[in-house]
């Protein structure tokens, strides 16, 4: 068996962390083909996190296969408990999580409020879909619809976006497979073999409990050992100013290597919301990957501004910035004096050393206590949440979203204190 | 633990196939974090595989790290055995695997003897070596030594360069990873635990024998499956092809959007070996890794050379020639042939048109029945090849270097036809 | 490697979770190799869990080589973390772990409490000790010192019993391997990373925090999922009855088929307790294991005694008794009512009936909120109670012992209800 | 989901290697659940290996389970290639390799041709066969035909019984995983997927062909490191010598302990051959499992013949015996002069030392050059045999059977020499 073959209807692809994943139509698998999701090829599934865990190198094209993949696990599970899923149904939802993510830009989260402000990633998804509903003819509508929640069974919806999504059940398995954190390993198997569907909700078979509880935790685990992780703070840091700086620059006028795509970005005075070139400007963005940023920060690197010079190679030479995490937000004055004494060293303008010199919040949460609630099952039909069915999670806990702050800036500082 | 720590001088990176890899000491700890062995970071492995095995975006960066990683394991594995190793040593033969692959370009072997001719990836390793002991004031004159098998204890050159290395073993067994091809896993615990040192060359304790057929068997398993996958070919093959067409274009005067480091290289006229301004050649060889390309060919994708767009959206958007593989060396007249049908169908000029249908000869080579041959040590003192020692294995097949040929081209030939 | 080998003193065992497992000294290998030990190959390490989990064959053997496995890792990073650790103690902590369950009988905890009342395995497993030590010749004195916590050092005690002990670590992670269910499985290594020493008591360094909610987790999963599985239960109290009835009609004069050894509890009217024969006792109870039990049920299968031989049937065949849970005790007036039915049903007097229609509690804890919490470590040096350090566990519920109480009886009452 | 549940006619039992294996119809469970095959619960796979491999408990119960689960995957990909096969041959195959081993008798091979003379467990196995399909009311005559290999569609009797059967691709991959022996990992999945059918045949499509070299150079190596690893050889040579040594003093008139099944072939003159008591032959039989023969031999390690108590002692003490291996038959004057000697040493008769000091042939073969080759299905339609089809694999000698000859004897006699 090749890793990838067309032969006889026979599509199959090798993945490292399910064996064999299998394309379930013609559709589907042109859908693969296009272009749109070819791109996704060259994002990284966790942006800078390599910097951390060098195997972390996976792409939003393996996440995307991985989640359709188990998404064909789920509807053969949920109809074989005698819920009815249309052939058309089961190929949309299908549809509708192989192209969640397909309007991730460079980097996926890193770079995301970044490059383009005013657009989630969802959004860029949905538009992305559009355009390819256009060219497959309608195809895709019921996909839409499902991904839009518009859709008349919700319980599809859930599947694709929702407390037990398999976007959720594949990245939590790959991001700990990828990065060697083997303990945010889930049994994404038996969370789907407990899925069943009550009044149009997805909801989890009482047996599953355990496999819920251990969910959430080794998503915690995830969240700080990996996607909060102090240095992946540091380096996407590093990848937004150098880009804020550039930005800067290109505005004022500075002519800046870039691929033309790259450029679009650099020179627009303001996000998407601005005029109405939704054309123009989805078509530069799927040109836009990894490697434009990366190409384009290591010229910039002997760039003569100091700032996005010393910005592009601590980023390319991994000299990350020290950073500081704490509960409360950081004193306005303590920002100020950082800025000044980075200032002062570098021979700069106070109002440069506000991109070596940064502040922010930072959020997660692992189960938001609102509308979408995981649901369990009991035995005599009866539905409880997840905070009422567990008696071990404090789910008030784990439903508030935890902010921290960060302070990030150049190591050199930390001597001179 | 932390992916990455330095605290306390415990220095430990995650990593998906070993669990955790300890970096053995301050001076491997700073060749790590040099940018010449960061680059490595934005190198894949398998070059163009990914197209072919989605996982496979692993990267130089975690093989070096791998292959020190078993290094460490051999050497304490020699030393129970009774046989001496100085920690001084100890040190050079895991830095000497450490930046075995240093010079390696953009996409690995896809592009060796491509973008620059006339030198290995192997001489190239050894240049930046020699510059990187100039740096760390000489400290690396006995890596190198071993590197070149010019050091006295030879078995230690055997383990980084020789049938049983710690590169094979960390490779094979990376590559399998990655790729999903779990049958080509081998049992480099089991190898490495066998190994043993006679007269001052590495031999295998005959108890190992069966491993070692094993490890033959992967090895051959891995090249038909994947690194000769015809898939691969096809792929590699319009990397080549279009960086070719593109270094024609530039020489003939035309400007291409390129970084200035893969400009450089665009612009010259020939390889290295011309002039003697390896300082300069270097340093812009060090400024390249697979973003540059990847970057430059969206751009290309979209020129209004005919060859080079056709080629680069090729490469872009993953729509692969067609490639045939045989036993014997395709006919001229078969080539010229599809490459005048191709200048019909496309409406350019016959010379143009080399660049979209190529033939070419590979070879792979298992077992090399040359100077450094795998070698048992019986229970009674005895050396035997393992050709004598295994029964069950053709070698003299496996020695024999296998030569196949491939014959290249646009995919909608194949309708023509 | 061959999977056992003595030559040149290299002692290393195949294991299939660890890979392999070196025994660390000679006076270990000895032990091994002492008939009290071998007899733990015949001894399943989860009773009658192979019923429910078929792959759950593994054997305290396998358990005691696990968890001197993890030691010789503990005490390895304990030491580089600059606590003193003489080679002594190291090998006195080794041997202590190895026999800390060489008291087990029949079945492990199956049959615990049953065959023989009174005596705990734990209090067993140190008359076990004391043998060896005086054939020994007095060199188990450290292990056993440390093993009743009489040593000086108290965080090797820590190591051997204690909330995170090296039993604790190789049981989790073995049975969720050996059952198949890998939910359970455990980070052993980075938690035995994490392992630090502050005033001798045993503490977790804090960035393993996550790791040690995740193995609290886990291992509340077990027991929900394994060791208190509802079938596994049912199947432990078949073993449990058929015992007791044997037990009844032997000392009622009856002549059972049964192994001497076996033949030696069955005829005696007390426990250990009765008199001073723990010689002889403690060389009886070395002769018992699985097959004891397994080969004489088969025997009285085919007994006359119509509840011994329904007890043994059911035992053999595995035709389980139902079970019900529930948080509260069972009322004495439904159990005197089975009780009367299935005298009728099968024509016995209802004192009979009582081995078949059995009521009692279980219990588990996962935490317990005592002496011997689990100490994190700050980075300030101050220690919190795993309980104030994790904001996401209820630990107070987890602290809680969780009281449920069964009810079993014959699979045809259903049928008459 | 719990290890084994019969809810909802949901029957999903939890394995260590498959995950989750689904029985796949009603009469499948019965045939389960039959007192026949929860026998298969109480023999171990691998018989004596456990005394090298720890890990080697698992039993034929599991073997025939995943057997079983491999077999729903062969049909399913050989009917997705266009072959038709019928509901009830799907069944009739699946209960074929699922009852392929029920005549397998105590510690599986190790006790083969030695406690029953004249009966291979095949045909053992095709007599419980005919009981069940007795008890079955002729439900299993189709599992029968095909087993015998009486059937019409001959394919389906090789995925029970040939070179690529699903008890080989179970077996293999299984005894891999408990002894630890990592290397002996095949790819099951995908020689599976391979599977095709060419007039009848079982055949593997072209592509598989690295997969089938793999597998035939794992079995081989399971074959020196695990199946015929001396130390086995040698813990299987007391089982054998033990018992025969049993078997000649029951003749002779001495009462040994031994339950009642095994008390009837003790005392039996002949093998089953002898007479036509079938049903009584069988019916014992079905009552012995390993916990007879350990049970027995613990107490017989007491015994006052110093033959069988020494026999035993070392049995279950696992003080094994010296063996020696080599090509050449062993001379008789040397196994003479041993007998000799440990008769004089133990002050036995020189012909009971014949119970001390064993010699005999042993065989292997991994792949036989007979009728039932493996065949390669080229692209082209052709069909080549393995040994035409790979140009690697010395198939002329994989296709000889390898006979070895082993001297064994106690380990005292070593330090007499």
């Amino acid at each position: 068996m090749s890793g990838y073959s067309r032969t006889n209807k026979q599509k199959i692809i090798n993945d490292p962390i399910y064996g064999f994943i299998k394309v379930p139509s013609d559709l589907v698998f042109d859908l693969i083909e296009h272009p749109y999701f070819q791109r996704l090829r060259r994002i990284r599934q966790l942006g800078m996190t390599y910097y951390v865990y060098p195997g972390a190198n996976h792409t939003r094209f393996q996440h995307a296969l991985g989640a359709m993949h188990l998404m064909g696990q789920a509807t053969d599970i949920i109809r074989s408990k005698g819920h009815h899923i249309t052939e058309e149904e089961a190929e949309a939802v299908t549809i509708a999580i192989l192209l969640h993510d397909i309007g991730h830009g460079p980097f996926s989260h890193s770079l995301e409020h970044s490059l383009i402000k005013g657009l989630s990633h969802e959004e860029l998804s949905l538009m992305y879909m559009e355009l390819l509903n256009d060219s497959f003819k309608g195809k895709l509508a019921m996909a839409i619809s499902i991904f839009r929640n518009h859709y008349s069974k919700r319980f599809l919806h859930q599947l694709v976006s929702g407390q037990l999504d398999m976007d959720r059940l594949d990245y939590l398995k790959r991001d700990s497979f990828f990065t060697g954190v083997t303990e945010g390993v889930i049994g994404s198997d038996r969370i789907i073999k407990m899925l069943n569907v009550l009044e149009d909700n997805l909801v989890v078979d009482e047996k599953g409990i355990y496999s819920i509880e251990k969910f959430l935790i080794a998503r915690r685990l995830m969240f700080w050992q990996v996607y909060l992780h102090k240095s992946v703070l540091s380096a996407d840091q590093l990848l937004v100013n150098l880009l804020r700086r550039a930005h800067y620059l290109s505005l004022g006028g500075e002519a800046l290597f870039a691929s033309p795509a790259l450029q679009f970005f650099l020179n627009s005075h303001a996000g998407y919301s601005q005029g109405g070139q939704q054309a123009v400007f989805l078509e530069h963005f799927a040109d836009l990957d990894d490697s434009d940023i990366l190409s384009a920060a290591k010229v910039w690197a002997k760039h003569t501004d100091p700032v996005l010079s010393l910005l592009c190679r601590s980023f390319i030479n991994r000299e990350l910035f020290a950073i500081e995490l704490q509960n409360e937000i950081f004193q306005e004055d303590r920002i100020d004096e950082l800025r000044k004494r980075v200032s002062l060293q570098l021979n700069i303008p106070v109002e440069d050393a506000a991109y070596l010199v940064s502040s922010q919040g930072i959020s997660n949460y692992i189960y938001t206590d609102l509308d979408d609630r995981i649901k369990i099952l009991k035995k005599d039909g009866r539905i409880l949440d997840i905070a009422e069915a567990s008696d071990m999670l404090n789910i008030s806990l784990l439903s508030k979203t935890i902010r921290k702050y960060f302070l990030w800036y150049p190591k050199f500082m930390k001597d001179l204190f």
